[in-house]
């Protein structure tokens, strides 16, 4: 973890609610690190559903093949997080590794390896001897508790500049229940220290296919809406624990489930706030851009423009730069592909128009656009004249900073 | 035009073969840089054929409409380029402006208006009084010549810090015919300063359905196979004219015609070296990277892995810090989306195998890679493992010069 936080990161580490069912341990086992905790054992309740959402990425990492192979069972009793290596790239050995470290697990916690799940982030290619982590796993096991929340996200970082958290409340029926969340993965998409994980638990009962569509849903707007360079990396997982501990409550049967209302909320705003704080620890982050995108043919082609602006170099170079330089946005919005309409397109910076109907607004007040550009939020917001489709995607600016960590990352 | 040239750039401009038919002006008309030429018009004999590429973008300028519209007659006359603006959402003024450009040049050169192809590049949503370019025309029309070429390739430039231009010859049967082009696009793809053109002549003869054949598949492996951000200007445009006033030779039936073997050949050299020269002089290159794929599903499949990698910013920031950091390489391939082999793919640098069968090579000599990553060209191989499919692109390095040079753009 770097010792200089991120201009964008929260003044503090939330208050975590402790969710029934779950019990962390970090320790330090030097897998990388050293002076600091990077394996994470989480034990979870019988009766665990999981629901997860993994890389697309061809060359996914080992622990993301083991991941993939046990979710259709949708049961899990344990989570082991190493930080410092990925496991990406190391062949049968990495993928034996993956096995051998989930058996460890399991034999601890007195459960079947096959509901153990196992992330990884870190070093590529390079291969690490497994017994260096299960060789102490027994003291994360002895040190398990209901309250290592800060602990936990301390020790899943790699590059981050600060732990991510969020927690919240919902309502079942008459029941609350709780949702607490976990992240890592410092924006920029760097495959060395290989990039995002998230991990979020809820004391809720919610059946496995429930879980699974419910977070898929709500991934879309959220974690699959943010970018900061557009690299996928080998290791990207998501998932999400239901340990059904907590206050009884109607057992939902669909994800569309009326019951389900203000817990889907819920966990859109955890999901959200992670995701968010993810692309405030972007490499070199000085500025938060978010990208509304409106008037498009669908949502989805929505998004893709949106997603087409927030990785454009000249608009993030731009923003770095406090220059309004609504071109750019033009430009990108063009190359995405997406239907646009030139001639009744508007770009707006801070709420105010700059172009309207393809043309620059004459005369427009420069003095709020140049004070917004100055802060730490950008707000750009495009209508692109064709239909009714509308997204919004959040990414960081580029700086002098990003080029600096990766130009110089393994020497 | 920057001072401060490219390291990149080749040691002198290159002699030029004058194009029977093609005579050239230069003019100082001041549409945003002093103390240099900024307007270029060219005449072109009488029978000449032409041929088009021209950008995707959605948001094209209003040049580029015009150019699209009148390609299909297959017939030019003319070409008048302006450097400092783009003439891009500018509405219906930016259409009027470019008809009555070539209204004007066509009145000068005793042609019709839609045989006058129109180019622009600079700044976007900028009207631009279309009289200031018109009224200086006839100078530039009083000092056309066979030779300006070199004048051609420095008006039309705009952040580029050098002159682009290549000229070969070929024989089509037993006559020799002469090809010379130039070009203009510093790299980095600016949306502001927008972007590529490339304008490319030859005396040969060859109609306009094989000449627009030719120059597609010829721009496929060249100009389509280039990138420095991603960024896709809303004004590229590659055009190529044959005039046919050079000596008499065979008029070829198609573009697989073997008559022209070696005339498609030098196409392809010269659009090869002009946009070999537009990465050279990308935004704060440093080093030029050539990046093959192999053993992809096909060669489109290798083509689009190929440009993952170079424009992933973490692929550029690695080699900018001189750092063979292969597992960068294999994350791009791997979120490409197309076909890869984990398991069997290979990474090598400089010719230096890094990474085989999924796996890194163990113990490989370090000594002539660092050498190779020291040098102004780096070479990047990777086989992915699945088949028969290959392409190679071209890319640069991304550094800290593109952060001023884009952070800093219009203040």
């Amino acid at each position: 973890m770097s010792t200089e936080i991120s201009p964008l990161a929260p003044e503090q580490f939330p208050e975590m609610h402790p969710v029934a069912g779950v019990r962390l341990a970090a320790i330090e086992v030097g897998v990388r690190y050293e002076g600091r905790a990077d394996v994470t054992l989480v034990d979870l309740a019988a009766g665990t559903t999981v629901a997860g959402v993994l890389t697309k990425s061809k060359a996914p990492g080992a622990p993301v093949d083991w991941c993939r192979k046990i979710l259709p069972r949708g049961t899990a009793r344990g989570l082991v997080v190493k930080a410092g290596n990925a496991n990406v790239f190391t062949g049968d050995a990495g993928r034996i590794a993956v096995e051998e470290t989930a058996a460890a697990a399991a034999d601890l916690l007195g459960v079947e390896a096959r509901d153990i799940y196992v992330a990884s982030t870190g070093v590529i290619g390079e291969f690490l001897d497994h017994t260096i982590v299960t060789e102490q796993l027994p003291r994360a096991h002895n040190s398990l508790s209901e309250t290592a929340w800060r602990d936990a996200a301390d020790a899943i970082l790699t590059t981050d500049t600060f732990a991510k958290g969020a927690s919240r409340t919902a309502r079942i029926g008459d029941a609350t229940v709780t949702i607490s969340g976990i992240a890592k993965g410092s924006g920029m998409i760097a495959p060395d220290m290989a990039t995002m994980l998230s991990f979020v638990f809820t004391d809720a009962a919610i059946p496995a296919p429930v879980l699974q569509n419910l977070l898929v849903r709500n991934a879309e707007p959220t974690f699959n809406s943010i970018t900061v360079d557009g690299d996928t990396s080998t290791s990207d997982t998501l998932l999400l624990f239901a340990t059904g501990q907590g206050a009884e409550h109607p057992v939902p049967t669909s994800a569309d489930d009326p019951v389900l209302a203000e817990f889907s909320a819920a966990l859109h705003d955890v999901l959200h706030d992670l995701a968010l704080q993810v692309v405030c620890d972007g490499e070199g982050a000085q500025k938060l851009i978010e990208i509304r995108v409106t008037g498009a043919e669908s949502d989805a082609a929505a998004r893709r423009m949106g997603l087409v602006v927030a990785n454009s170099p000249l608009v993030k170079t731009a923003v770095a730069g406090e220059d309004a330089n609504w071109g750019r946005v033009v430009m990108a919005v063009g190359r995405s592909g997406e239907l646009a309409d030139r001639d009744r397109m508007s770009v707006s910076f801070g709420g105010i128009a700059i172009a309207r109907d393809g043309r620059p607004v004459e005369g427009y007040d420069e003095a709020p656009v140049t004070a917004h550009m100055k802060g730490r939020k950008v707000l750009i917001e495009t209508s692109v004249g064709v239909g009714g489709g509308a997204w919004t995607v959040w990414t960081c600016d580029l700086t002098h900073g990003y080029i600096s960590i990766n130009a110089d990352y393994r020497s």
